[in-house]
């Protein structure tokens, strides 16, 4: 495959198009009979049950319980809330009637005599059906906190879908608290985000910045929320995880009231934050190169896959008990609290067609085993991550097995810091900043731009501008320091720069 | 406590209100603001994790990868195969239309302009939308077999709903899998009945009988559908999963067709099986007492609850660290393959009340830990399955954990079994039969039948006497031996008897 990749076109060559061929060459999901659903297929699966038990684990490590609530919701539960409606009407599944009948041409229709009452949503977020129930949870303060996950799916009607990044139907867990005071909301909110950006950057190996939203960014209802960004690999910004602080708008909506310790009868706190099967997306764009896939080892579905090579009988029965013994002493081993992850490819299909499947699935190591391999008591490992390997004996390669993988798991996030710290500038006026985000030339329209930082004022008056560009506010990050500067778009004094990012 | 039960009123008053409070007393679920849809509290949802957790092993032991498929399924699927339309189409949860808008009244309503040109179903179940699917992945015999499975949410519009048991949305597995052969598609749908009767009898400490289920029991569009069948404490019967061989039926329904190995286009062979939160229910029937839930350990979110019990902070300062390092003792012990599952209640509240709680949730151990046990080195540990404790040294109550979780798993099974032996008869003539099945007195209608093994021949003719009587065949037994016979009802000849029963 000299000189050719796995996945035509490559990055440089056409960005998107790149992106759909990895998750078509990985296998990883497909498009479905459902309009912007798609099916995730076993081995984009299996990388979404690793994310699952590992986000899962830590949800309960901060003390969350799992629940589980009613898939849909009454229509007039969405209309308690004012902004969130403005946010989510527009793309709702509505159920209208619970029965077909058949529509005497042979076909069905939905029966008239069917019809419901009040339509139902298929929940596109659950903040008002858990607040409902919540309501009728708490009673007193001696009832609070109340710390909620839901491991769920969940639809919003989106006209421009793309595979993990954006379908009308998703994956996701949402977590929902309750609180008795607006500080420990607060502190739940920023506990959560911290969560988040602790599995981004220690097992996605996605280095993020956690930052606040402006106003026009925020969750339809939230007084505040913040979110984890990623950039990707065509310096385009993705939102990987969000946490909101929702204050008492839910609580008045929802009638979530308790009586305080003084015996007053109050309003709780509530908070909200999520994740979803687009950390996928985040994972594809993250690490993949031009032969597809490459994946993290902590969320590897398999760490390393074993291809046995062998031509008669006589060299199988040779091949076969020793890929056997290997893979047992590879999964006896543990790698990150986990045992090791190893598969035994041994299907009969040609040998160059076997390996590249593996190649293009972004296995972390890989590993071809033949008669003469055997014989020389000698392995040549390959790895995803295009360091070379030497050769190495069987029982180094077992012993050393965990200590390889956690360093393919810090390069691949050194790797991703790097091009993103490179990609990352402070700019300081808007004829720099515009320059930053326009294209060198169209043919190669990702070969530019990254991140800014900028100093700004959140106003509407800045939008214009923005959407002329393409350009958004991704948030204004959590760490950055207090200085004084000035808006590039207002001239207005700012102490705080923003993130500055063309995104997904 | 003494002569009062916990919970109200007791199975003998009044059976199904029991079970409704049982469900209340646990905590493990509630019905919510959506008709027939329930709230799965954390309680509940902790055992339905240790359920998916236990099946989801067996299922990859068996060579079954998981995978997810769209929550929606166009009309028109539906259409493909009649007997399922038939089958399913009553009960579908309709989706019409994509937004929501002002209603000019305040309110919201279905936006005309964005009705479906298909409208779209909730999954009730999905061979169709998987079969459409499959069709796309199997081209040649090398493609086979596919065994996947689907942990997903479905919904089927019941209009009489019982929390786990009979739920408008439930929550559960679907097996699907394509064979090349009918003879390999029949062996995996006994092989998956099998799984469910280990799990079941080993996890649920739940006896069953598995068995054949008759023509009109069985799923729409099966050539035959398998089951296994347990009898609760009223002595009915209840369906606790299903494995079905589809033959043909929706292999041509959706187009799923191979190259043999001889290069014939051929139509393959599928199955499906599953399980849900019913599965719940039937365990709360299983085991549970007049003090409410009973848990087999294997399934306990819990298996040990510690109690501290103090006055005052000296006696805190004593206490807490003893019950602390009972619990990490307690946790480094393994049971069943899984670390030994404590909590502490250090709750503030009276501990007559916590006590109280912690036996309605079942927790299989509980202990109360004060000063004067801490002095005195004894424990005196209380089983949730009645077996009367005597004092224990802590490292010895430590060291026999498993030892006694394991006796506890073993009793409530063989008391679940010795139950529906006692109630299991064979029965010859149908006056014995119809003797069987009517209620000795209103006042106790539970204290009668159970199961009846009986010589039937299948045939519309013996419904009518079914249904009179509330009775039907649950299954005919694998296990039955062949034994010639006279059908009760009919008087035709008969080789097999079946199971009869009054059922959930």
């Amino acid at each position: 495959m000299s000189g050719k990749t796995a996945i035509t076109p490559t990055r440089s060559e056409n960005y998107p198009e790149w992106y759909q061929q990895v998750v078509k060459g990985a296998d990883l999901a497909e498009n479905s009979d459902v309009r912007g659903c798609m099916v995730i297929k076993p081995w984009g699966y299996a990388i979404w049950e690793n994310i699952q038990r590992q986000l899962d684990a830590m949800f309960k490590a901060t003390g969350h319980e799992n629940a589980y609530f009613p898939l849909f919701i009454p229509m007039s539960f969405l209309e308690k809330e004012a902004e969130h409606v403005e946010g989510f009407a527009k793309e709702c599944a509505v159920v209208t009637h619970h029965r077909l009948e058949p529509n005497g041409k042979g076909g069905l229709r939905p029966a008239p005599s069917a019809e419901l009452e009040e339509p139902l949503i298929v929940r596109p977020t659950s903040e008002t059906i858990i607040g409902a129930t919540f309501a009728r949870w708490v009673q007193s303060y001696r009832d609070l906190p109340i710390l909620i996950n839901q491991w769920a799916n969940v639809v919003r009607w989106e006209l421009r879908t793309r595979m993990f990044l954006r379908t009308t139907e998703f994956l996701w867990q949402e977590g929902h608290t309750v609180h008795a005071t607006a500080e420990e909301a607060q502190i739940e909110t920023r506990q959560m985000l911290d969560v988040y950006a602790e599995f981004a950057e220690g097992s996605m190996a996605m280095p993020v910045i956690k930052g606040e939203k402006t106003a026009g960014e925020r969750f339809p209802g939230a007084v505040s929320t913040y979110s984890i960004e990623a950039m990707m690999q065509d310096r385009k910004a993705l939102q990987a995880g969000t946490s909101h602080f929702l204050g008492q708008n839910f609580a008045k909506a929802q009638e979530i009231k308790f009586q305080s310790e003084a015996g007053q009868l109050e309003y709780a706190w509530t908070t909200s934050w999520g994740v979803s099967t687009r950390l996928i997306g985040g994972l594809i764009m993250t690490h993949s190169d031009d032969d597809g896939l490459v994946l993290p080892p902590k969320l590897a579905p398999a760490h390393v896959i074993i291809l046995p090579i062998y031509k008669t009988p006589e060299e199988r029965a040779k091949v076969m008990p020793f890929c056997e013994g290997l893979k047992k002493d590879l999964a006896a081993q543990q790698y990150a609290g986990e045992a090791v992850r190893v598969r035994i490819d041994d299907r009969d299909i040609r040998g160059g067609d076997k390996k590249w499947q593996w190649v293009k699935r972004g296995v972390p190591i890989r590993i071809e085993v033949g008669p003469r391999d055997i014989d020389n008591g000698t392995l040549f490992p390959a790895r995803r991550d295009g360091v070379k390997c030497e050769k190495v004996a069987p029982a180094e390669f077992v012993a050393k097995i965990a200590e390889v993988l956690a360093e393919m798991q810090q390069g691949l996030f050194d790797r991703a810091a790097k091009l993103r710290d490179e990609a990352t500038v402070k700019i300081d006026s808007l004829a720099e900043f515009e320059k930053f985000f326009t294209p060198k030339n169209a043919d190669n329209p990702e070969i530019h731009g990254g991140l800014a930082y900028c100093h700004f004022v959140d106003s509407p008056e800045i939008e214009e501008k923005l959407k002329e560009l393409k350009v958004t506010v991704r948030c204004v990050p959590l760490d950055g320091e207090a200085e004084a500067g000035t808006c590039i778009f207002t001239g207005k004094p700012s102490t705080k720069r923003g993130v500055f990012a063309k995104s997904y």
